[in-house]
């Protein structure tokens, strides 16, 4: 018992605090207070999501939570859904689900397209998503056994979004090469920049080519929580979509793990389409919410939500979205004016992507002899180590397609302070840089 | 506040309560004690064991606890694996590992078998299962895009274990047919029954048709913990398996969700095989164990695994898998005795399967017009129904391959006893049948 606990101890002592305001590593950071109180009930209950008779008050919670999500989404209602082992995992179940729906055959006789399979109702099936979009839908794609190179990256505009031009000319190519496109995936907040894809406009092409729309708001969906964000453009035709991803455990705090799919049709679409015949688990109750799943047991991470929910309110909700908001902002304008420091974009949601180019390091020159990216992403990498290794700050770095590696700071605990945390982290990739012998 | 806690009252209160030593219903019960401290702990730690940087103490955890329990199995120096959540999840990243792994130009240009694409390395892949194993690796082999139908199921003996010989014979009718044999699923321990497939006898049939071998032990790999179990053939060719999958969520009464996956080239393996470029996330640290599994952001659960190993030893879970055989044995030693109880077979691990047949009712005349199976599977539903709603147990039925509905208990909690739990329930069975007015 005493090992155990210093055991314990032991782990505490030598882990990440996520806690800690100075985590801005990562798409998460520490919970919600009610978060660790609604893991200590799981733990207790020790419930298995995936037959009701076995977990009747939990499988009601998942229920009602994606049906009143879907709600703020405008998804109609019909809607509802599933919670997933993480935003990669619905990604996957949306990708599933799709397939199975717009073409029954496969689940049964396999994935043989025309024109190999001259009776096929389909070719090549293919899939589109952004350039900036995340590696979960290639890597859905590639389980599905549809090929990386069927996953045709659309280009975005300067703010990171889908151009949807673009995806309508590739749809196009790619239906006259006889492929078919089946499943556009459009991302509500992209991991590295935060930018929201035109739902609106996106849904007007699939459905001029017979597509499943989904969309991935892993990161940026629970934003929806907020008024603000609410009269901004970020979620216009989210009513439009078939399914949509959203993990509560990144901006809202929820703790880890805690992803729903929502499904315009409800989550009996799941079970429809991907259900096998499993008698000896499953009796036949529209509650069993495991027939829709790819898994069997499931953990019911939906309480996680739905006390966190009664707890702050919908509005406690949105304005930790907010405040994360408004500290970004705060941030922006502070490095604007701040010599050295050069923004990647103006952010379009919470995270802050910059460089930091010490004044005495010979760019021109860089320019000229080409070599100014390579340079640019030296810099940023060995920076980026060095406030990582003070033990002050646990930060990011990215690259992203043509762009020299950049700082990635993600505003995400609502603990975050602009004054007490962030400046102090400039101050210190300030000084950092100028103690720094550069050889480059 | 108030409310919160009253809600909190409210799911505890109505949901099902798995540590009763009468919830016998599934393949899972309460946890072990010192599992709620282990969530709790992973609740305060909210890590995200993807990438080793933000997750160091929990992420070197999984490798050590997949590296013992490997060598538990004999799979060799070089075995370690990951976690997933849950059984299914588990065999889904074996079979695409598998596949990739034999198969690895479907990464990326996709599934185009012979004859319909001739240049193709591979015919049509096939999956072979016995009849009892779980529903996930069809469903695995469905969301692969094999196609059910390619999923070919395997008899089995008397006591459940797959027949290696028509193994054999439809691997080869299957090559004869122009296809290939890809992934061997040997179960250990099945859902229903608790079989053990012969994985030494099945291993050189792998060998024999250059296939995967992977383990399915989602519900029996744990009892490798046990010494008596060791000395026994349940886990005889354990050495010889490419993947094997262990649930300590189930048997070792460790907090639901805790799944692994073992493989014998360890877990560098999952990152060769299904790693994408997401530069953004992963820097190439060999412990961004992320990097070889399906998804992304992950739940660390080996730390679940961890404590109680540390806590209660290999012993002391090794006693828990024993003490389940023991009172599993003295139930299915009373039921032979008992009038009315009818074994479906001689229990081979800790599930007792067995039907209740009212002595009044008459078999005699089922049997002559051929409504035996049916009229049976009645009596069970009525009776299964009657014993769950009065509130007394949580117990199970299940069908089989041929056989009528019967009760299905799993002796799984530590807890259960004979005298106090299950003589009472047999108790209940036979008086809510002698009470009831049957119309059959």
């Amino acid at each position: 018992m005493e090992d155990t606990f210093s055991l314990i101890k032991d782990t505490l002592r030598y882990s990440v605090n996520t806690w800690n305001p100075r985590f801005l590593d990562k798409l998460y950071a520490g919970t919600n207070p009610i978060g660790v109180i609604a893991e200590l009930v799981l733990a207790v209950l020790n419930n298995n999501g995936h037959v009701y008779h076995c977990s009747p008050v939990v499988s009601l919670m998942e229920v009602q939570v994606t049906r009143a999500t879907a709600r703020l989404l405008g998804m109609g209602e019909q809607a509802s859904g599933l919670f997933c082992p993480g935003g990669s995992a619905s990604n996957l179940l949306a990708m599933v689900t799709a397939r199975n729906r717009l073409f029954p055959t496969i689940k049964t006789e396999g994935y043989f397209p025309r024109p190999m399979h001259p009776n096929a109702t389909y070719g090549t099936l293919t899939v589109f998503t952004s350039t900036h979009s995340h590696y979960s839908i290639a890597k859905s794609a590639q389980v599905l056994g549809l090929g990386l190179k069927h996953v045709i990256k659309v280009p975005t505009d300067k703010e990171g979004r889908m151009d949807v031009d673009q995806l309508e000319q590739r749809m196009q190519a790619s239906v006259d090469r006889g492929e078919t496109p089946f499943f556009i995936n459009a991302t509500s907040g992209t991991t590295v920049m935060g930018a929201f894809d035109p739902l609106d406009r996106m849904a007007k092409v699939a459905r001029q080519f017979g597509c499943w729309l989904h969309a991935d708001g892993s990161w940026g969906g629970s934003a929806i929580f907020s008024e603000q964000v609410q009269k901004t453009n970020c979620f216009k035709g989210s009513q439009l979509v078939d399914s949509f991803t959203m993990n509560p455990h990144k901006l809202l705090g929820v703790p880890l793990q805690c992803s729903m799919l929502l499904a315009k049709e409800g989550h009996g679409l799941f079970a429809e389409a991907n259900s096998l015949q499993a008698d000896y688990l499953f009796h036949g109750n529209e509650y069993d919410l495991g027939a829709g799943t790819i898994g069997c047991g499931r953990r019911p991470d939906a309480l996680k939500v739905f006390l966190a929910w009664k707890f702050y309110g919908q509005q406690g909700l949105g304005k930790r979205v907010d405040r994360a908001i408004a500290t970004t902002k705060a941030l922006t304008d502070h490095l604007r004016q701040r010599p050295g420091f050069h923004l990647v974009q103006e952010p379009p949601f919470v995270q802050v992507c910059f460089w930091y180019l010490p004044e005495h390091l010979d760019w021109q020159r860089w320019r000229r002899d080409g070599s100014y990216d390579s340079k640019v992403s030296q810099v940023t990498r060995s920076l980026h180590e060095k406030v990582n290794q003070s033990g002050r700050f646990l930060v990011d770095r990215a690259p992203l397609v043509d762009q020299p590696d950049f700082f990635r700071l993600v505003i995400n605990a609502p603990t975050v302070r602009l004054d007490r945390d962030l400046i102090p982290l400039l101050d210190l990739i300030e000084t950092t840089a100028k103690d720094m012998t550069w050889s480059l």
